[in-house]
């Protein structure tokens, strides 16, 4: 059985390897690369993922999985072994599903569909997208199709991302908070006044902005020994080995925000797929849980622990000896004040959190009205801003500022939106256990000991690699599965006492 | 037919892709990843390498060679299609014949040839990385034995660099240029202080070296739309795709040469790449015909270009608005004087014209002595410091500066030293053609024109891609084989007015 598994574990390396060579290729395309590369890294990229694919829905992997299952029952759940074997059974299983020739289609289609985004976002012309949206949506029709679904078409897409979560569950939970934060955000706005960032928005030095998110990522406990940040349009994080993860950022010279906040939340990132333990490298179990998981480490690093009153009573002399003009007679109350303030806006990317999930919730709605028929693609540009005003109470100004403003659906990508969200209520549900757990989390960030949540973080969650979904991992750390009771009691909370409501 | 040759560029593509995606792990291993990457890139390194080289090796590519070879004999020598055959079978035989066995055990024995080596050499211990260049030598005769080989061991590992060139036909041209350059260079010792370059080894801040560089590679029509520039400990050129060749420097804060010239140089490999007719991509015919033709181009760059009078002429003002204080009172003149300062010593990196091909001749005679048992590897040291004195009149005070100085052997590679010299002697040959199809190249070097020598370039050597070994190539373009006539020719002429002897 030893040999059967060494031989399922080699072809899993050789398959890392290249998922891993794709991904320096794509770093490279989106902060290097020059313009003359591009439609060779397309080509390059596309073989690596081709041979991958091949590799892995290998009949032999198949029948070693099937060798091995009387093995793996043997095992408890959790040990390495069967979860190994379960997770690469239920990758396998899928990869199986989807024919290569519709791989293929879904590849060319979507590098057409960007393309032409590209050039009508700027333009304002979404007619000219509608056409290359649809082929993607009929596309992903086939997809979860192959995948195979009874309640909703959504579901076997959202598993593509959220393994085992199901599109009923979410809709529970989003209506559950919806009815919360709808009110939150109107009894704010009517306080609008009572946070003042404009000092926020001035020239602040590009240069000592990267610097400044440097010095943050490394408080947190991320190492340039084992990572480095460039700069690239769009933030991201990338794995080429559990040592070796890297992250992104960009610079607006005229708002601290954007980069700092960025850098923290990809240091987020970075840290999970950092605390893999190293016998999980080269196998599937190694990275984190699913994407929802993944955004709640990025989300607590950035809003839970950086836009928290502790972290900048400890923080603030920092920014201010980096920025002495700007920050002039701006002290910790402010600033926690200012990076927290709260206002409906078009852009999901600049949301505060009070705002943020309505954006997915509406995109969440859209996707799945979109592949139920429900709304044609030629009518979403109306769908899209009649529920913008329900929600946020905003009406985009064109389709640039609103539906043709995010990049995944010009991907083809269905299903992965509700993961930000679902990340946001892990996030909350897990800081309410850490808060058990190290009671003096509050003085121990007042006085820069990130460590110890770093620690903590690492011992409960990013030890397991890929080995559970996000509800059961919620389930044994918390005790109960995934919920939304914390999260609306957090924002409740915090903007509560912010604005007074 | 067509259907076949199809078929065979459709795997050639693949290759080509994967070969491609190990250029950027290995590029982004000298530059950017941070010290936790090491261990797995090699890894990732050495599973695309074994991926490429089972696809290539594959049978059905050599049923395809085959039933397209009465195809290829139909069409005249030079036509893309028949070359392509010729070629891809030249790599595809030469491949089959070395054992995958082989090959996995040189890249383990090489890997750990090369830490043994960076550890030894800063050390000055050799007799420590003695055991593993024994292996790596060991390993390199297996490679010549599996080649087949009839007059001399050392053909074969020389054709891997320059095809089709024979060690018999490399001793006698070095033997001829030998007896010329060794008394030239001892004349010269004897006027040594006709040249002062001392004004060069002051401080030179680093950005500015760095932006001089740049403009003159741009100068030399290197596009940054189709490639870059970076940092690297050893300065290299790197092929991506036909549109994105990319050039590292390294730049030392008190030496103006050192980044200049290597800027040049590594412009002028990419060139070449860059002038690969856009139907060689993702073929065996895309880039350069051999190593001694790659370093023809880049040293006509650097020396032939960069070192003449006319180039100073044009480039001094330049040099002088980016650094008005170190080059004060400096002249064209006396600039170019000072950038051909001859003078025998102990690296061969930083070797000037005259003296660079003795420490060629002398690692070709090591190598062939080695792998034909004529000095052991333990008596290497005090043959490699015989020579030196035999050939250059200086004696390495350690094995640092010695034997240990450079990078090649601890990779295990044997037949490689030759080409630098090829290139020198190709580079002064198609000079004399070019000059005589060009009557007034250094007029147009002069008021810079560098167009005029890259557009014949292109039109002569760039347009062949690997179409032609390095001698029919030399016989295309210049009526003959390769000769080493002009190349000491140009020697005796430039350095003997220079310094007058």
């Amino acid at each position: 059985m030893q040999e059967k598994l060494n031989e399922l574990k080699m072809r899993l390396a050789e398959i890392a390897d290249l998922s891993h060579a794709s991904a320096v290729l794509s770093w490279d395309q989106q902060t290097y690369m020059p313009p003359g590369g591009a439609a060779a890294r397309g080509q390059q990229m596309s073989t690596l993922r081709r041979i991958a694919h091949e590799k892995f829905t290998d009949d032999a992997i198949g029948k070693l999985l099937e060798d091995l299952s009387s093995y793996a029952d043997s095992l408890p759940y959790d040990s390495d072994d069967a979860s190994l074997i379960r997770v690469t059974k239920r990758d396998y299983e899928k990869s199986r599903k989807v024919p290569a020739s519709l791989v293929a289609e879904i590849a060319q289609a979507s590098a057409q569909a960007f393309q032409s985004w590209q050039k009508a976002k700027p333009a304002n012309q979404f007619a000219d997208f509608a056409p290359f949206l649809q082929k993607n949506l009929d596309l992903r029709k086939r997809v979860a199709d192959c995948l195979g679904w009874t309640d909703r078409i959504y579901d076997p897409l959202l598993d593509q991302f959220e393994p085992e979560m199901t599109t009923a569950q979410v809709e529970a939970m989003f209506a559950g908070v919806r009815k919360e934060i709808v009110p939150l955000g109107h009894a704010i706005a009517e306080k609008a006044n009572a946070v003042d960032d404009k000092f926020l928005h001035q020239k602040f030095e590009d240069a000592k902005q990267w610097a400044l998110g440097v010095e943050a990522v490394k408080l947190m406990g991320y190492s340039f020994e084992r990572g480095r940040q460039d700069r690239a349009p769009h933030p991201f994080t990338t794995t080429f080995a559990r040592d070796d993860v890297r992250i992104t950022t960009r610079v607006l010279p005229k708002f601290f925000n954007a980069a700092f906040f960025a850098t923290m939340h990809e240091g987020g990132h970075a840290l999970y797929n950092l605390g893999t333990p190293p016998e999980f490298e080269r196998t599937p179990l190694a990275g984190g849980a699913s994407l929802g998981v993944h955004e709640s480490q990025s989300r607590m690093w950035e809003n839970l622990i950086g836009r928290s009153r502790a972290f900048w009573k400890f923080y603030m002399p920092h920014a201010k000896k980096v920025f002495p003009r700007q920050l002039q007679g701006v002290g910790a109350e402010k600033m926690y004040r200012a990076v927290n303030r709260v206002q409906p806006s078009l852009i999901r990317v600049e949301a505060d959190e009070v705002t943020y999930n309505l954006h997915i919730m509406l995109r969440f709605e859209m996707e799945n009205a979109l592949l139920e028929d429900r709304v044609a693609v030629n009518d979403l540009p109306d769908a899209w801003n009649a529920k913008m005003r329900e929600y946020l109470g905003v009406t985009p100004p064109n389709d640039t500022q609103g539906v043709l403003q995010d990049i995944h659906w010009s991907y083809g990508t269905f299903g992965y939106f509700p993961t930000y969200a679902l990340g946001n209520f892990l996030a909350a549900q897990l800081m309410e256990k850490i808060r058990a757990d190290i009671p003096d989390l509050d003085a121990r960030i007042e006085r820069g000991d990130l460590k110890t949540l770093l620690e903590w973080l690492r011992a409960h969650i990013h030890v397991h690699g890929r080995k559970f979904t996000m509800n059961e991992l919620a389930h044994k750390i918390t005790g109960e599965s995934l919920q939304t009771r914390s999260f609306v009691a957090y924002l409740k909370n915090k903007f509560g006492e912010i604005y007074g409501v």
